[in-house]
């Protein structure tokens, strides 16, 4: 009686987080422009309910009497850890006054405008106090929540719980000692063609090409969409209404291409987390207000990762694909090959942009953020001697000089929106698919299913092993119930290495 | 400081109720199948607190301060209006258990799917024990609400306030001694031509044309979209988002054309709604948990009429705009001319059907269904006769016979929801909209813009008149603020008769 009025409780909370993110997705791909200010409110709205139902008395009696109910089962028992994430949530609430939330709300609300025109003008002097408040705000925060070693660790928690400065310190040492003579080999050799990427490619085509590889890797259309905006993104309202967005580059194919797959790839999770979790904790994020299945942002991007680069930029996946590529654009890949096709799409380019860098590089823009964002909030690096911190990592990793701070500094979105910790779990996300690819591929009907196009068995793995599970599990246990061991880059190492070893003859 | 509090807390539920209809919409036009369980569930919980936190003791505690720190204020006041419609709705909600609440809400879930069922078979028998059961639910929630006369009164509340069964039946007897005439003398004489509105036209151009006449009578774009749907419908998200949308027949142009005239025609009552009522009880009927600022469904039905049908379907219209409709469909207009189109979308054609049925027949299918549903609900009419006095009042009406309930009784989609009580308002909107217009064009800008297609006089006339006063007056105090009178028939009896003696020569 006590735990299902308690799962009928957090079912309403879990339907305002839902109509919260149609909201969300509505104003990012059909709201007529007049409409954004209302629009703000009512989100606004939906995300204050939620919370306040969530940390209510109400709920916390319901909460109470379930964990009486369910406390003689196993500790490992599902109703066990819907508790533990509903208790571990209201918690996590309680310890943060609602005056700094709402200080936070506010200064996402200004700091986006204060930023974009900043960034316009490459004025980095115009985002320095915004910046400098949000550091204060997320310090107070840091303190609210608790932390053991350092107060980057609390703010992970809410996207990566478990990950610390300290644990991320090790890992980062190991990428970089491992990648960086990666990166300067590729640049003492020879370019694979990419000229056949930048002719023209009809946005029909490419949006029904991607959407194709999409459904192919397992994609489930009944329960999804496919619409274009202008950042590419993956939401679900429950694992019954799972849509995804591309960007279309006219003259680059791989952008809505590889963005389709990495969207696909996060909709999978959802699409397959199992259905008796749907309205429940263990299918919703209720430290972060989020629905969401995945049980981090790092294991959600791992699955993202995997089917864009372990499954989408293999060689395997062209031998087999490429026929459909040719069909789709008989024209502009009249003069190329699966071999030539597979080695252009895996080209890599250092640059400024985070969100244009290939495979190897991406995670230098991550590191540089993580180590960055850290250093803001122990105090060690100040807002103003930020652009120069920046530039030289940029410098150290990828040998390039940033000629101002809209190509540096000021290109993400994510500080002016007030969040601070959010950049790790894209790195986590590319370890993790090694580790999870590398223990898949063992599997016989896994092997055998890649080298027919058959991406089914790969799909059904994962969802046996990740996406069925939700937030059961914490993601390391998640990992060790799956591979055998906890976060672990020997793996992605591995298949960097192999890759471009055969790309670049090195 | 007690108002204040009290408008931001209506803020909030109007917030809860525009994101139910956001969902709604979404549901409609964007969600993929698979999506419609959870949903339901989604919108179930919105309107659940919504309802609730209105007639929350906190809400009301912030009303009884609101209501004595504007009490010395002009009883026409504004901060008086706002509060006045607060506290009717919050009444009305205290009436209604919830358990009957939750009743019809389970009813109106399964009334659907048994109503669809039996209407493709054709099979009221299979219809009956859910349509009795809607007819004791909605005769018991009468009891609840209360009224003076007649059970029916209370039910049309919700919908048509102040309007009764007493006050429909003159006006009733009015409408059928002046148009049952009309009706006859039609038949006797020649129909005009419409065979070239049958001839293909292809859906992009119908949507395009629709969309540019919707522009043209005011239909804002930067605060709307059009959108394709199986049942047209119009939906307001506060003033700033106002979607509408359209069902299109290839093979006859008039649905969609003024299906969107028609929508616009509502569109236009939300868009031009006084900003400073925003969020407030003047922009959301709280005892329908509808965002709308239209003070009554029947208002709301007069603008729609009047755009559609005094403007869309005058002579002086497509004298006007026709040129625009052929340079739009070249081919299917080669050999029409402006008299001829305009006599063609005007035809008069008695049918089984009522959403098919032109502006002079529409009336009867509304006035048979708001008769029956009254003696259904004050038990003079059994649900098991119900088909034989449809059929007779049918062919009372327009001489027709009803070969099969699916044609009959079985054909709207009303009942099925547990909605008894909505029907009037169509009516009432048609009688409106011809006082109302007959009052505009005795402005001398109104009639010189109409003579010139220039509709924004026309339009600037109506939200000085009846769009930017939201919920403020009552039906009938717009009435007669804007032409004098309460509800009265003539103006819209001169129409009818004026234009169609023209057409068929009379």
């Amino acid at each position: 009686m006590g735990y299902a009025a308690f799962l009928d409780r957090i079912g309403q909370v879990n339907d305002l987080i839902n109509a919260k993110q149609i909201l969300a997705w509505d104003a990012r791909t059909m709201m007529p422009p007049g409409g954004a200010e209302t629009r703000a409110k009512q989100e606004a709205t939906l995300t204050v309910m939620a919370r306040d139902l969530l940390v209510s008395d109400d709920t916390r009696r319901l909460l109470d009497q379930a964990e009486a109910e369910v406390a003689h089962l196993p500790a490992d028992a599902v109703e066990r850890a819907q508790c533990v994430q509903a208790r571990q949530a209201i918690d996590y609430h309680l310890r943060i006054p609602g005056a700094l939330v709402a200080k936070r709300a506010e200064l996402g609300a200004i700091g986006h405008e204060v930023w974009a025109h900043a960034r316009a003008e490459s004025n980095f002097a115009a985002f320095v106090p915004t910046l400098e408040a949000t550091v204060a705000l997320n310090r107070e925060m840091a303190e609210c929540i608790g932390y053991e070693a350092h107060p980057y660790d609390a703010l992970m928690y809410r996207f990566e719980p478990g990950e610390t400065v300290a644990s991320l310190q090790p890992l980062f040492a190991t990428l970089r000692a491992a990648m960086l003579p990666l990166v300067r080999a590729i640049g003492a050799r020879p370019a694979p063609r990419i000229d056949f990427l930048q002719r023209a490619y009809p946005k029909d085509a490419q949006l029904a090409f991607g959407l194709s590889m999409a459904t192919k890797i397992g994609y489930d259309l009944n329960r999804g969409r496919l619409d274009t905006t202008v950042h590419p993104f993956e939401v679900s309202f429950t694992r019954n209404d799972v849509r995804i967005t591309t960007r279309i580059n006219e003259y680059w194919m791989p952008s809505s291409l590889f963005g389709s797959l990495h969207e696909a790839g996060h909709a999978l999770y959802e699409q397959y987390a199992d259905p008796a979790f749907v309205r429940t904790p263990l299918a919703t994020d209720l430290v972060g207000l989020y629905a969401v299945s995945g049980v981090s942002f790092g294991a959600h991007e791992s699955q993202s990762r995997l089917f864009e680069n372990h499954v989408g930029r293999s060689r395997e996946f062209w031998e087999l694909n490429f026929p459909e590529a040719r069909a789709a654009f008989p024209e502009q890949l009249a003069d190329v090959d699966a071999e030539t096709f597979w080695r252009g799409v895996n080209r890599v380019a250092p640059g400024l942009i985070r969100v244009e860098a290939d495979e190897l590089t991406y995670d230098f823009h991550i590191m540089l953020r993580v180590d960055i964002e850290a250093a803001l909030i122990d105090g060690s690096l100040k807002v103003t001697d930020l652009p120069a911190a920046w530039n030289a990592k940029i410098k150290e990793y990828l040998g390039l000089d940033v000629p101002n701070d809209r190509l540096g500094v000021l290109q993400d979105v994510h500080w002016s929106s007030g969040q601070i910790g959010t950049f790790c779990n894209y790195t986590i996300g590319n370890v993790m698919a090694g580790q999870l690819f590398k223990t898949a591929v063992k599997d016989t009907r896994v092997a055998a299913g890649l080298a027919a196009a058959n991406y089914t068995p790969l799909r059904e793995w994962m969802t046996e092993h990740v996406h069925q599970h939700g937030r059961r599990y914490t993601r390391n246990e998640l990992l060790v119930r799956a591979t055998g061991r906890t976060l672990d880059p020997a793996p992605y190492i591995a298949h960097l290495t192999s890759k471009y070893s055969t790309i670049y003859g090195l």
